[in-house]
């Protein structure tokens, strides 16, 4: 396994920010490409990415020469080929509640609020931008309310969502926490979820995976900064 | 293994749907509870329903005492819990793409046309039924047509999405090429994907899985019926 392990990436997808925790909790070098979603009209469009990625979305993780793609079956993938720490627990029932907890993110809430539905509504459908907060915000707070009711109700839920390590349901929760911040959600109603991203982020694998810790990050990041 | 099987389904979720297919895949005989996501405003909204998911979608499937949530999450609970037949391949590369496939329905394509998503457009946006299609079509096509260009272009695309038997891939495109084909979408420019959809319902466990086949469909479905 010592072939190279290169994520294209954007600082700001969320995708992207739950594969570099993967790698990061793996103790895995990487290199990153950034791909800029936003600069030209969008760089996942330009021929070469479109070949490697026809949905043009990031991440890619390259492993060699193989091109891995969406951001739950990548870190399976790690958590496969490099099984330790693990980043799912060891029984088939703790293992389903961790996947539907990652899923709780990965196909209810970010799908709904990435930034080709925004470009979707802006440019075909001419929806102004209260609106179009309004949408992002709406699914946000009826997932992470689902999510705190699964943590709070549930004796596995620890440090973490599941037990004294992270999971693949931290990695997907504390990406989808920062887009909910970035979005102005009011995060009072959710204290599970704000302690457990607390004790994510004081790790360094979560913390070096931040955006505004990505090569590709703007030089200084306001919170007023405007949206990409 | 004596602890039954119970679907809370709706016979036109494709969710639900995908597990239909993976529990008639691993032979398991389960009782199905419909759960009409129409009718009074939606069943899953009713106390008992969504105090077992506070997400109120479906499927959920109880295995004994436990409730199983995330229709991926399940298949993979199944695959662990039952492993024969597999519903993923022999090694960690091959896992990654099937996994890969699945998600690309089950992030990018599904989540977007779900029917919380359609309730969204028309009771607070008014968006009328012409444009709520366009959107419907906009992400079936562009899913549809990354998911084709993989297939074409991979040497693991034989008779099914990777190989000789069906995996978690196919348990995903079958339901999402029901719901390409109920919302008017042309097939033509997607062969690999036609003749996947064929070799798959040829099979009984899919053949019993679909949509007309529930406990809960209409005595008639013209090809006309109204949209639910």
């Amino acid at each position: 396994m010592t072939e190279r392990l290169t994520l294209y990436s954007y600082w700001r997808s969320s995708a992207a920010y739950r594969v570099r925790i993967g790698l990061n909790l793996k103790g895995l070098p990487y290199e990153t490409v950034p791909v800029h979603l936003v600069r030209n009209g969008g760089e996942q469009h330009l021929p070469d990415y479109a070949r490697a990625n026809p949905q043009k979305l990031v991440p890619i993780l390259e492993h060699g020469q193989r091109q891995l793609r969406q951001s739950l079956a990548i870190l399976e993938y790690l958590d496969e080929v490099w099984p330790t720490p693990p980043l799912l627990p060891a029984t088939a029932r703790e293992r389903q509640r961790v996947r539907a907890l990652a899923q709780l993110v990965a196909c209810d809430i970010h799908p709904l609020n990435n930034l080709r539905v925004m470009r979707f509504f802006e440019h075909e459908w001419n929806v102004p931008q209260s609106e179009r907060d309004v949408w992002m915000k709406h699914w946000m707070i009826e997932g992470l309310e689902a999510f705190e009711t699964l943590l709070a109700d549930h004796p596995s839920t620890a440090e973490f969502c599941d037990g004294h390590a992270p999971t693949l349901a931290d990695c997907c929760l504390v990406p989808q926490v920062y887009n909910a911040r970035r979005f102005g959600v009011d995060m009072a109603p959710f204290p599970t979820i704000r302690r457990i991203e607390a004790a994510c982020l004081a790790l360094p694998a979560f913390d070096a995976a931040r955006p505004e810790r990505q090569p590709d990050a703007p030089a200084a990041q306001p919170a007023s900064a405007a949206r990409a």
